[in-house]
């Protein structure tokens, strides 16, 4: 049996194994040979045991080349691909709403093998060609560039009002990007000041953000102090954007979201295409990626770089 | 000096009294008769210690006879008003959020006198007229609708859609007929079989909501379970639209906010004028109200009627 190295979850840890069987393509599925793939907060979590059933080779950010394909055409292709692959025929694929599909199949962390191999098979519909132009290193970033524009796609963001990111990390420097990209009156609000560098070029930023003071405010601190601190920067009758997640349940005064008349938008995996976009006429920037072996995967894991990945 | 009738709240509780000194109007002001005022939620909880700073005359739903104003055109004509005096120069006055405004006085909650009395002044720009062919106790109702409309001044409700309301008592019962009136499939979830029978013309009812059925979810229970409850009941990508308050903090697990990408609206006070066409139209049906006079407010605030009120 042919195998390949990866990193898999059995279910307690990640661990780095060169005996995982090569993956068989279903129908309408393509092969693909990673390039390169990137470590999220959320495979982190995988590894914590947020997906208690998921057993399989972990991540999901990844750039590879089509090997084998239904569509011709993508042969050879350079690709970064979606994460949720849908069934068409529940509710939500119906009405459009497919990464919330009832019985989706989520790479690297739900029913199906992801990029952290020198092989992965993906829904040939979720695959997205990246622009010859486009380095590897900047395509693995298509994915949460992606989740950051999801929010222009939930609401209406005038560049007439100005608004608040909280938080400076890789959530925040995408989100806050995306915000800037309106030419709205933007002010970044973290702990740290090296992180905080790289928002400069296009927000003000600040430790500590004007209390009632923004129209939006952007929660992408991925810690739980985030949202009571959103609630206390938004103005009346204005938005917050929910990114963050985590485990447990918070204490919030919510009759302040009644009487204020607040908006609380929850918001996640975004679309591909306006994101490559963005990425291949460089209209968002990034530091760069630190790449490590497979193998090295502990280090990846642990790395305090802006993003951490593995080159193949 | 001239004195009247009236319920005021002194810190503690509501005391009945007949030496309240009659209201003195400030610039700007009309002085109204009151004809007929509602006992609303609110003022149960003002009584209860939800404004502790409050002094005075309570009660916010009124119909009055306009007796002295600036505008000529106004004196005599029955009127309704609305809660929230404004500044005019704060950031939110100065974006068309009057009701949010800084500094704004609340009838019989706020820095204001309100209705439970024989007279009351009232800022001008804030009074209604009521049309010829709706009586007091239709009209008593205009401020209620006016919040449950506001819902529609919020978001865009499509009758393509589905709703859900919670709850069957008064907030319910407006919320549900202003989204029955877009066509949409609506379903009120309550607990009271003689309540829910008010809804059976233009809702389905229920004791319990269909899982993840709902593409909107008013949640109208005045209780703390009414939130967990429709995090159960709507759908992904789905909108919580948030009327209750109440005290304290509540443990909410927002990550399924996020994943889900919900949208949560809280929903305050709202337009008049439409809600007064509504019911001039007799397009909001409601039970009648249960009338009392000033002297018997300890039954008034007890009544498990509809709605309770007093006329003078």
């Amino acid at each position: 049996m042919m195998t390949m190295k990866g990193i898999y979850y059995d279910g307690r840890d990640a661990l780095y194994r060169e005996d995982i069987p090569m993956p068989g393509r279903e129908e309408g599925e393509s092969l693909v040979k990673i390039r390169m793939c990137a470590v999220c907060n959320t495979d982190k979590e995988v590894r914590k045991g947020y997906r208690p059933d998921f057993r399989g080779v972990m991540g999901h950010e990844f750039v590879g080349e089509v090997l084998e394909s239904p569509r011709e055409d993508l042969i050879g292709k350079r690709v970064v691909g979606e994460l949720n692959a849908s069934c068409g025929k529940c509710i939500y694929c119906k009405t459009g709403r497919t990464t919330h599909c009832n019985s989706r199949r989520v790479l690297g962390m739900s029913h199906k093998d992801g990029a952290f191999a020198e092989y992965m098979t993906i829904d040939t519909g979720l695959l997205h060609v990246v622009p010859d132009d486009l380095s590897d290193e900047i395509a693995v970033f298509t994915e949460p560039l992606a989740a950051a524009l999801e929010i222009l796609t939930q609401i209406h963001i005038s560049p007439d009002k100005n608004a608040a990111v909280l938080g400076d990390g890789r959530l925040a420097l995408l989100t806050a990007q995306v915000l800037a990209l309106t030419g709205l009156d933007l002010t970044v609000i973290g702990k740290h000041e090296e992180k905080l560098e790289l928002f400069k070029p296009f927000a003000k930023v600040a430790a500590k953000g004007e209390r009632e003071g923004y129209e939006y405010v952007a929660e992408c601190t991925g810690s739980e102090t985030g949202l009571p601190a959103a609630f206390e920067l938004v103005r009346k009758k204005g938005t917050i954007i929910l990114k963050s997640t985590y485990a447990g349940k918070l204490g919030l005064d919510m009759s302040m979201v009644a009487v204020n008349e607040i908006t609380i938008v929850g918001s996640r995996c975004g679309p591909f295409e306006p994101a490559l976009k963005l990425l291949s006429e460089g209209k968002v920037k990034l530091p760069p990626i630190e790449l490590y072996n497979l193998k090295d995967f502990e280090k990846a894991f642990a790395s305090r770089a802006f993003k951490a990945g593995f080159a193949l």
